[in-house]
């Protein structure tokens, strides 16, 4: 492996409430998933996200999701019109698009964010109609896919170019999913053990299982998260980590 | 006058609640200003009526407005920050575009609605802005104005295309603008009365005041509206009218 | 049986959007549910609702549903936290209070909407969570439930005033429940049809299913709906029909 | 002088996101006005803080605004509808009352929020629906209002119970009013500053304006703000010095 991706979440604030340290975040990482207004920020966080990001040069990518902020888009919604899914995800996009080609940057990749992103992962038909969204408006887009989910296998079959990734800071099931939020100890907060976990991941090419199991994959990017204390200093203590192996962190393309 | 456009506001529909006849009305318009999911529309509403259009031939605009549904709109809201006005109107333009994109069909001009737009006719610095966002996003984009506007004006010194617009429905004060939804007498309800008046500016080129003052201007489109009893009769008066005196009705380009 | 009432849902129009006849479904029914600006209504639709309510002698509900316009209140919302669920059915609760407070008018019984109804018929701790939030408010307040549902089971167990109403235009499966109204012929459009069945399941005193079965249970109350076309009408034959037998049509108590 | 309320706007955190310290301002302040819903706050968030506002002793009032959470109800907006306006404030009062309620606490004042609040003290008119929606719901609810304002007028007009408040940390104009936060020197940071300011005022019964005016007053509460890095020690200096002046912290009653 001679280079990989750090991806986050950016863009999260929303008016006056702040979300994440953005700004050091993106001294970190090389991708920048930023929300598009559904589920967190605004017009204006995203603007200012994908200035930064430009500025750092950073890759900016859509992070579509439920419109549903005072949940932060991690309740599930019942999905009883696909094609109203499928335009909300194309609605997203563009006014991230918009947002970004006025700022003189790019929207290159597209990733799920929260419960939509989980019923994508698990549901065939969901799946489907999320990558459908993505294809509709540039079918060039970088779709950022967790491995082995219903949403990888139907970006694939649609053609769509996959970026596989691994979290730093989650635990994995035996079948590769994350482990739920509500379980203890499926968040790792311990920046060096993270760290580690990332390498052996990168090293072996596949997912490390919370029982010991391994699940191969081939690895595009690494997810870290800046909207918890400490997970900027966990952010920097993988990329030196990374660095320090000789791999070069770069943006996908 | 070989030509003119008829345009009209359209995909005001909400969820489960229904504004207009649309399909009526865009056998009649050669433009629809489309509704962003602002003040009106969602983003399956958009997507319905851009495919409606494209069936019909009629072109595309965007309608960005105030993000006020109960409001329709039609509440001014202090602007304390010209960058979120601006965002704000990117992020509804870049919506519809991407909608319009996934369905084959590209959006060309842009209108502003209700009280935003009003806001941009009295005020510079604000007209400066909603121009602004539309040339960051496309400076060939259409810009559809109200002659003797500040946004007219704005528009015309950014270099931007501008067609000029007169209202079938609406009654002109003395100054060029339309006089207020709140005063006896200033939405024409009369579809012969309506469709004299129209003849009779496109004949002059000039707005005729409530007064009888007649204001020159260039003029591209008539606007009709669709939301009220008779709206679309009256819209299909007109048509008839503008045909009779051998005027072809074409988008505007 | 001497006397029954009828009830329906109302104030679900929402800004500049128009829902339902309100004010001829106020002539006909003996309580209204009112909408509580989560699902559909707004303060002042809710104010003018109450008040046309107590002109025309008709007791008012509170009718909670989830924060969803845009989906009529009628998509499940995953519910990962119970003290937010309460909280938010007594907020709508107290807001409707004040409103009819406000103009003379007093929230009489509460019944759930859409969505949340139906996850509360389902699953025993969403129904003891919505108990919960009525008896915080007000432990006088009439509960109206679908029988043979928990929600039904978890107010008699919370010792709340229990009444229990039917559907005239609505298909009952083998267990009870409404069938789904996306399954053909769910809604019963023919009033005739409508009246009798309902006469047919007072004089029963139980709801006779779409197969024939028959399952018995009090009835304090018949639902009519009036936000489709015929609606009305459909309610009026109900009245004449019910009154036609000597039955009072009175608000429950 | 044997004793003044210090009161402070709390409940302003929204779904994930965090806003104030009230957990510790709760120790300082003997009344806490709680955002309802609209311009922050959710049922969630409310309910929280009125009972941890209950174990500490601290009596609640409701803090109406407009409803814009991105805006934080700090943006004016238009007042096209005064029924509108009255039940729109009667509807967060009583979904505070009845989360109140629902915890064993009580809502004993109201106080309006940021740019609703600022519109109250101006102009008349609104000042008096703003009067009437407190009254229609509860004659004898307490009426927290800045001196001079219009505010204070039709409250006293109307026969309410008004208790009048100085702000810690904002600079007042010769008129009595608050300097607006975006002219500099606006916002008071400096503890001690702010805090011997308000012991003068104490001392003189009277706003000590930027001049040195003087616009003598009955002061029966001190504001302090949370949202603001260091509010919360200058809360606590403010307290401090008060009670070695030997002055009582109580709630207003």
């Amino acid at each position: 492996m001679e280079q990989i991706d750090i991806n986050s979440d950016m863009g999260e604030s929303f008016g006056t409430y702040k979300m994440g340290d953005d700004e050091a975040l993106l001294k970190v990482v090389s991708s920048a998933n930023v929300a598009c207004g559904f589920h967190a920020g605004d017009p204006m966080v995203m603007d200012r996200t994908v200035r930064n990001a430009l500025a750092e040069g950073v890759s900016v990518g859509a992070h579509p999701g439920f419109m549903d902020i005072q949940g932060f888009g991690r309740r599930q919604i019942q999905i009883d019109n696909f094609v109203e899914l499928e335009k909300m995800v194309v609605y997203q996009i563009g006014a991230l698009m918009a947002i970004a080609r006025a700022c003189g940057h790019k929207v290159t990749h597209v990733k799920f964010h929260g419960a939509l992103a989980h019923m994508g992962f698990a549901d065939k038909e969901i799946a489907q109609t999320l990558v459908r969204a993505v294809k509709s408006i540039d079918p060039e887009m970088l779709f950022l896919a967790l491995p082995h989910t219903q949403t990888e296998a139907a970006a694939e079959r649609a053609g769509l170019r996959v970026a596989r990734e691994i979290f730093a800071d989650r635990v994995y099931t035996d079948n590769g999913m994350l482990q739920s939020r509500t379980i203890e100890g499926a968040v790792i907060k311990d920046a060096e053990l993270a760290a580690s976990r990332v390498m052996q991941m990168l090293e072996e090419g596949a997912l490390v299982c919370a029982s010991g199991k391994r699940i191969p994959t081939r690895i595009d990017s690494v997810c870290v998260h800046g909207d918890t204390p400490g997970a900027v200093a966990m952010a920097m203590a993988l990329r030196e980590k990374i660095e320090a192996a000789g791999i070069k962190i770069v943006p996908m393309y």
